[in-house]
């Protein structure tokens, strides 16, 4: 069946398919992965239009079911957009119009594709924000339970890749697992102010029939309705942007650390490993153990910094009300969202199986590290502070 | 007076020039508008130190006399960092040392410049984002104030830069101002999650002597007291980078608002203009009066971004332990600040001080726009939304 | 077929499955892009090793005739990579190893994955490139064919966009032109950089095997021999970097003339239209006709600038030597690559369906834009351009 | 003396201080950098006046002199933009009138400063790309000759910061060196596509004026004019990307080897040092050896990517025609260029001081780095490369 656009009167507007491939883009495989939850908000629409009298009872009950069974298609993987569809919103009005006829026709009243997508996308993000603040939360488990296992074993503390002064295992893990409990806070603090919700704005004007936003907001579990319509416009990209943002220091700090494993991992400092299944080899050096995972991390860490330079330029280039750049935008949220949870998950799992050794580790604490404590026995001994340095700093032979 | 370094025993050592101005960049000058907070903290630290003992009653009265002097020379533009001094935090010390001989000599006992320019820049931080805060609230009064006077002053709604449907002034200008509020929010949180005191972590690894620290958490305004060294300074840069990232999307905003007035005020629009206090010409042109500033400001929510990928990088670049890429962190944080600052104070006037064109706005409304509102008609009568769609459009004609 | 991996000596080392999935990405979608580059380089490898005795004739024409198979089916769409090829690499070796046995198991001699992978991503490269200078080509005649249509037809020089000078049609495409003129020589010199033989590399630190990488810089048709072998490894991911940062000043322009035609194609300004096949409607509003396609442009000429991020952010983060970082770059290269050539395409159908409303145009001409000119007759009259200038501002009324 | 505006009909209309603040920024420091190529462009430009007729002979003397005159002050350091001058081009027409009287208000005709920008930016742009060309040279010579000294000393060579294959010194330093030499390449296309002159083009629109543009051409030492004048005002902010762009692998290519160097000096690795003149101690351990210039380098290789997101950001936002936006495009562009030149500076003094650790380096070839060669002695005994992969790793003890 030839899919026609929603705006198309009859058949004889037709896109040049240059310009329908790239606006488009791929379009349909990002909606796959959110029409899932245009198909919860469209059902609960349809409720609310039943109870302003736009839907009788009959018709709702048509409805309810055809919503069910597309959900259940989508689950069994049999409903599935392709490159034809125009996008998710259209196909899930052509499934109905075919299912129900003219009753089908009925669902697009009262709102636009500006508050459909604004609605999904907004259900797509606090799930996918729970999800990644979980997988946070792992990743602070496992390092905390390291960190207690390693609370005393020695280390050297580096600033400028040199040896500092002495520190300890379970300092440097746990220095980690604070800061992800801070970014877990931006993370929870950061989902309360998006969730508002959007439907109902329409094009980002309101429309003249006479909706209940409250019932849509409660049904679809927001904890307030986003009322005025032009900032429902004005939000879209703008909190995507948030989202990701939300995320960049924890990516930050799995990009930290996961530098600092390399580093500790190489033949010459030689602190920790991980078992092979966690490293992969080279195809030409028998010898070698790599342990990529930790490349990659660090790759997305700085990944991620991308991500926002392309939300921020293409929603601060642009004056409010929808324009069609915003799309652009999807991908690249959807994109980032996968990024942080998959980095996430891999890093719990990896903590996890990390080992310390020991050995190397109390060997490596050398002498002058404990120039510090040597300059506060003179401190105590009442030598003020910069002479007792300059003292021992002569009796160390620096060149 | 020759400048020497904290860390030279003697005189013998000297950098290379070029390394010099290399390292240290325009460091005095980024000093130069920190340094009260560091003579704050430094103050606080050494009352701290008389607390354990470290210095007796007298000596802390001369420092305590040495650090209000200090203060009120930085005030009366007498106390002035000059490139050859190494930073603001040696300068102090010099000063304290040429002023109390030996007894400056003690007030680096138990810190280190790193955990000195992390409180330093932690207090700056938040009295910043206080401010900003404070200036985003003159934004969004403006623009509810304007918003009022306008609540019913028709608006053509635009999506893709055409005429889509009726709205008014004030929902325009409060679309903003919701988004302003939310953004404000995101800032508080994000000042709460770093409100953490880093003094007494030293190098990142804490020191041997028994500081304190709850006592200068305290006396500093800290919530609480940032207990892993490491985590301290892993802060270095990730904070900032947070603080800046909570600015961003309130930049956003004003670039959007920016973006939108300099659309409105074109000839061919004329919805609005300003006084010509805020308006400039055309060394060539006599008859333009061109709204710079709003460029200007559309121009600062792009460099922004520039800001938060350089943060992002320098930080997720390095593992953990102070590394001197970090100082470059802090010209990159100053400037986000202060241009949100004055973007957001210019933006409070501005707002004050623009008319709106009435007559215009409502001659802009063009009989097309109804065409939804005729559709909800047809939809009342009982038409399927989709037919009533196809039979508006069919009775226009479009091409 | 259970697929092991190349530095698998058996299959007791399994990786985690959370560690493959995530150290892979995508990687076998966007080999897929790419194998039959691979594919013509391992066949001149191949060659090359015969030449110098590794392969006997025989061995060769067996190499030679599987290698024709495999680039048919690729063609056919038969040689599909899957997600659990561990990359394309892999997948050749494993496919000649299956179909020539012991034979097979030679073609990895003298070479690693590393430069198989950066020869096929230097051929890839230079298509492309060349591809898009094409592309380019077609705006350039483009613009300049309607440019010429329209040399004498006025059109008002906005600066700050208010009207400042008169100019014509013509004038303004012709920036454009000459612009992406100027950007093509960027390309063109930058493909002349890039243009170094990688292969014989291996992983960056030649072999022991002496090959003759001349013969195959000859039969793949690159400029030269890339010679010192650290050089072909550090340029993984730069030369990447480089081709993407030659497309960027042209994506910015499309960006730019999008821009303005956005503008130029508004209610307000009117001056251009495109017919419906290159406009889309709305799915609520039936009047409404957008320019879609320049808001998706518009969007792209920013999410270019990400692409430059990642990109640079992986390369300098590390040292030389390959590391699994330098992989993320290859899916951020290839859709750069992409977005570049398909903007172009589209951007020069566009321009030649572009139809100027001439009347709208020159009544858009105002009077006060002669000022200039007004100035200038008084300059030859000898008064002094600042005071002619005061004088005719004197003579309009600007508030 | 009250410094009024250009545009400025009268005293009355004065700009809202906090709107002149926000546009005006820092641009007299950066104009103070920049004033002396406006100064010469200005003369050339009062000499092309004469020519057309529009000055006569003792006016030109007149404006000779009194140019000589201020690029002696220049020099001097006694002619210093101030907040108050609106800009530097408005301060020489200033100095011009108070000097010359009525002769002065001549100067502005046939330009705006629009072109009066462009043309010193051009100028400065062409002679700081030429001095960077100049300085990566250098640091091509120090590498050169290091390599050259070193050209057998052996070295591991690394991939995943695992030991891979034994490489040398000279090998190791000759890629960078190789990587200058194309970068070097790659900003000499540059510099040749923006060398044209932007000289008449006044507001972007020419003048009616029939100025001799060639002349400007020659006596600026342009390689061609830039005869579109839209174009001109196109190229604005482009090709200052351009130039930055031109830069970026070189800064790349010095934060990747900076990132070695930082690898190779820390005490597990030990391989290079420098003298103490080149490295920085701690204000609180006094055995600290730090290769802080090193990390500096390092950062600015990510701070660069910044520059390129702000240069692309503001210049794709904005259509044609000049918009203020495209001034904040300016201290980005310089700060750029100095950090280019001040970086390739220091690393080229500091190579010629770094000192390769012999012992060490040899010391650090382990066994197992030879497993290919033992490959390749089984492949030349006829075993294919895979099967004799497998018996090496089969042989080694890998967990």
């Amino acid at each position: 069946m030839k899919k026609t656009k929603l705006w198309q009167a009859d058949d004889k507007q037709t896109l040049h398919p240059l310009v329908e491939k790239y606006t488009k883009g791929n379009d349909h495989e990002l909606d796959q992965k959110l029409i899932g939850y245009d198909i919860q908000a469209s059902k609960t629409h349809a409720q609310m239009l039943c109870s302003i009298g736009i839907l009788n009872q009959h018709e709702l009950e048509l409805f309810d079911k055809a919503f069910d069974e597309l959900l259940a298609k989508l689950h069994d993987g049999q409903f599935t957009l392709k490159a034809d569809h125009e996008d998710g919103h259209t196909a899930i009005e052509q499934y109905l119009t075919e299912k129900l006829g003219d009753v089908g026709k009925k669902i697009h009243t009262g709102r636009s594709r500006n508050d459909q997508s604004l609605v999904m996308l907004r259900l797509y993000m606090k799930e996918k924000l729970e999800d990644i603040m979980n997988e946070s939360h792992n990743v602070i488990k496992a390092l905390n339970s390291l960190a207690r296992e390693h609370a005393l074993t020695p280390m050297p503390g580096y600033t400028h890749l040199q040896k500092a002064m002495p520190t300890t295992v379970g300092t440097w893990l746990d220095s980690f697992s604070e800061g992800f409990k801070d970014m877990n806070t931006l993370i929870a603090n950061t989902k309360k102010i998006l969730d508002q919700n959007p439907l109902g704005s329409a094009a980002g004007f309101g429309v003249s029939i006479q909706l209940d936003r409250e019932s849509t907001t409660k049904a679809l579990g927001f904890a307030v309705t986003q009322d005025n319509p032009m900032y429902c416009g004005l939000s879209r990209g703008l909190f995507e942007l948030l989202a990701v943002q939300s995320l960049n220091p924890t990516m930050v700090l799995a990009g930290k650390l996961a530098q600092d494993i390399l580093l500790f991992t190489t033949d010459e400092f030689g602190f920790f490993s991980l078992p092979s299944s966690f490293t992969t080899g080279s195809s030409i050096m028998p010898h070698k153990k790599n342990y990529d995972l930790f490349e990659i991390m660090r790759g997305q860490s700085h990944t991620f910094s991308g991500y926002i330079v392309q939300l921020q330029a293409i929603v601060s280039s642009i004056g409010s009300g929808y324009q069609r750049d915003l799309q652009l935008t999807k991908g690249v949220f959807i994109e980032a969202m996968e990024d942080a949870e998959l980095t996430l998950k891999v890093l719990a799992v990896s903590i996890a199986e990390m080992t310390a050794n020991v050995e190397k580790l109390q060997s490596a604490i050398t002498k002058d590290m404990s120039s510090v404590e040597k300059i506060n026995v003179l401190v105590y001994q009442g030598v003020p502070f910069r002479d007792a340095y300059r003292q021992v700093k002569s009796s160390l032979k620096i060149d």
